[in-house]
């Protein structure tokens, strides 16, 4: 604890010591989509509750769910009496990292690049999760005490939608009792530019099994009288959107409202050019989607399908000769405020049971779901959150969506009836869920400052 | 040599050792489609010069081919003047064993059960391969001589439309000069009854490749402006084929012919039972196809298209967010006589790219074609063959088409201006190209007896 020593002096101080923190972090490669990297999720876990222990957070814990579910990591600080407490979340698990050969340094071996830190996890979100660790412990090192209190609840099931933190939520909430939530996993709008998100779509994502023949069967053979899944699968997948990019489920777009008149003015005000996303973001000949929407409400704000991958039959080298038996593909949905996930999932099974072919059955199975959600702009602890981060960006903060979904967001907002803060440090070429995904060091210890401020301000 | 002993009593008095020698040959993974089987590949095909060499055949050697091709086995008996000279095609490269889990023993552990030997290749092509070897063995270990004169040429790229046979056949014709080809390579119509085939299908194999964006994308993040390879694909796809199963691209059925009025009468006096077919071979809810033409017509005598696998994205467990930057399909077409392979090849390229929706790009690489063929039903090969069959099956041959395609008969019958013999001891139900391929043993020593039998009968 140094003599009169600030949190952020701390910050500054300590800049490469956390940047080794946050690289042996990343070095974990707690993929929770792959049952082989179970230990590793877990490791990811208790890392972090030793760091929390470690810098003199209370009751810290893994609190353990149902067998096979990953464990929350949970630690405190309460001691402001008088102050508001803020609910703070990350998730410890990642993405899984292939396709491995598109990585110009390896996943799990974190590697500074021109200022940017390359790993899986970087900024989705082990990089904006421990953010959030290293402001906390820049107030209790530097100072001895936080501005507010902090109750931290970090997941390790975000990307598979697991329902360990839902259940928590769901049977804890005084444990849980907060003013606010501060979630730190989202992007900003440009570079150097604040952001504030206040709309995330829902989603609802799905596996989609269709079976043929008992076997695998010669084409030569038997093409021509045997189903072939692949054949019906494509069929079915067609089917669920037209050539105008509607998604062609009954009932499907029932609900959907255009968002303000007022938030459609102020998206048009944003700093965004279509020819420099399309060229240094997508990277195709041209953008799709439905025509009479923008790009921003395209991703923001109308529902979408998509399909993640397809398996079945023969896709190693040269040419095998069958129709394979069974074939499955993962599809999934976006939804905007007012669809119902559990409808959305009831259209979409009854659309692909129609549009199964002859011949071959079809099974859905809903592997995770969450509605949309939107947070409203007006309350002090969006408004605080906006200033500290022009006061360290020296740049008016903007309000945005995120076609993305981050479920705990509603479910917080929903269970504990309390606004939700989604600050993020994230850039938009940060490759989320892709290959050489990054975190633009200068934001990780921006983030840390920017949050540190947020708590001041919150704590004045 | 013994005193007096025929081909045949040694036939009898070899079966176990006969037995064991196919087990040698069937745990030697030679998979042409698996670059990693190279090495395996060349040890199928050294195993199997071994056993002519050893035999006392003459000119035995591994004709190589160019950089990656798989060696040719050749090896010649010409000591039968005056007597015709025969071609013996087999071919010692096998399909992948994929999937895995789907074998009841490992496929490349044979093993016996119920009179049938099951092993990736058992019938297709190492048994039937294998047959032709043990038959010349008869002869020369209890005669001394064969009753004709025999070359064989066994190849190693059947499973993947290798080039090095139809170029050695074009280089070579003079020393593959014959009077018949004898291909052992196709199935029986049933259990016990004889069978000469008299037409083949062809093949155009090809890849389509579908790229959108320049890297993998968040369907959250980019889902309604990107565009996506995989549902391109399903589009394509799923504008190949109608939903009554005619193939749609523009000319492809221009040159397709009915067999003729006698042809189909004859198939309809052959023993098969539709919804035995469909229960016991297929196994699927009901069979498809198109309207208007029977089973063995739909599967010997019309076109066909059909996907054998789709690749891209994320196919793992769970659930991953991810828009593919590229997808890519294994779809084949079968072709019926007149039809031009070039020409179909032309044809579907140009469908895939008016299918290809806007923002992605396909491309089309064809991995292999071969032209229909089939085979006059009047000549003494044939014939001979068939009272051959008749005398080990005691019944009636059958002369039926298949549907499948073995590009080496309209090859050789072309290059070589020889007619072609089509026999094979395979069943219905070995599991071609798919989990646990079988060989029936008493076909495997029928075969042996039946092909000595015709053998004889030539020489006489």
């Amino acid at each position: 604890m140094g003599m009169g020593m600030t949190a952020f002096d701390y910050y500054r101080a300590n800049q490469e010591k956390f940047l080794e923190g946050l690289k042996a972090l990343l070095r974990i490669p707690s993929v929770s989509a792959l049952p082989e990297h179970k230990a590793d999720v877990r490791r990811a876990a208790q890392f972090l509750a030793d760091e929390l222990r470690g810098m003199g957070l209370r009751g810290v814990e893994l609190i353990e769910g149902q067998e096979g579910q990953n464990p929350l990591v949970y630690g405190e600080w309460a001691e402001a009496a008088g102050r508001p407490t803020l609910l703070l979340y990350g998730h410890y698990d990642v993405q899984p990292p292939d396709p491995l050969e598109e990585w110009v340094s390896p996943p799990f071996e974190p590697t500074v690049r021109d200022g940017n830190i390359y790993a899986r996890g970087a900024v989705d979100d082990k990089g904006q999760t421990y953010l959030l660790v290293k402001a906390v412990e820049g107030f209790l090192q530097a100072e001895g005490k936080l501005p507010i209190n902090v109750k931290f609840l970090i997941e390790g099931e975000e990307e598979v939608g697991g329902e360990h933190i839902e259940q928590y939520v769901g049977r804890r909430p005084e444990r849980l009792r907060c003013d606010a939530a501060l979630i730190c996993d989202t992007e900003m709008f440009a570079p150097e530019l604040p952001t504030l998100t206040t709309g995330l779509r829902g989603l609802v994502y799905t596996e989609v099994e269709v079976r043929g023949a008992a076997h695998d069967l010669h084409s030569g053979v038997y093409g021509g009288v045997a189903p072939n899944p692949l054949q019906g699968l494509a069929h079915i997948i067609s089917g669920l959107k037209g050539s105008d990019h509607k998604v062609r489920i009954p009932g499907f777009y029932r609900r959907v409202r255009r968002p303000s008149r007022k938030e459609i003015e102020a998206w048009k005000r944003l700093p965004f050019n279509e020819k420099r996303y399309l060229r240094t973001e997508v990277g195709s000949k041209e953008l799709v989607g439905e025509r009479g929407y923008s790009v921003l409400e395209r991703t923001w704000a109308r529902p979408t399908l998509e399909v993640h991958g397809i398996r079945g039959g023969f896709t190693g080298e040269g040419a095998k000769t069958v129709i394979p038996a069974v074939a499955t593909a993962k599809i999934s949905m976006r939804l905007v405020p007012e669809m119902d996930p559990k409808e959305v999932a009831r259209q979409f099974a009854a659309r692909v049971r129609k549009l199964t072919p002859r011949g071959l059955t079809s099974k859905v199975r809903v592997l995770s779901s969450a509605p949309a959600s939107v947070v409203s702009t007006e309350n002090r602890y969006l408004e605080a959150a906006a200033k500290a981060l022009e006061e360290v960006f020296k740049r008016k903060t903007v309000y945005t969506r995120s076609g993305g979904s981050i479920p705990v967001a509603g479910l917080l907002h929903e269970k504990l009836k309390i606004p939700v803060v989604l600050i993020g440090f994230g850039l938009p070429d940060d490759h989320l869920h892709a290959p050489n995904e990054k975190f633009h060091l200068p934001n990780f210890y921006r983030g840390i400052e920017a949050v540190g401020r947020y708590w001041q301000r919150l704590g004045e």
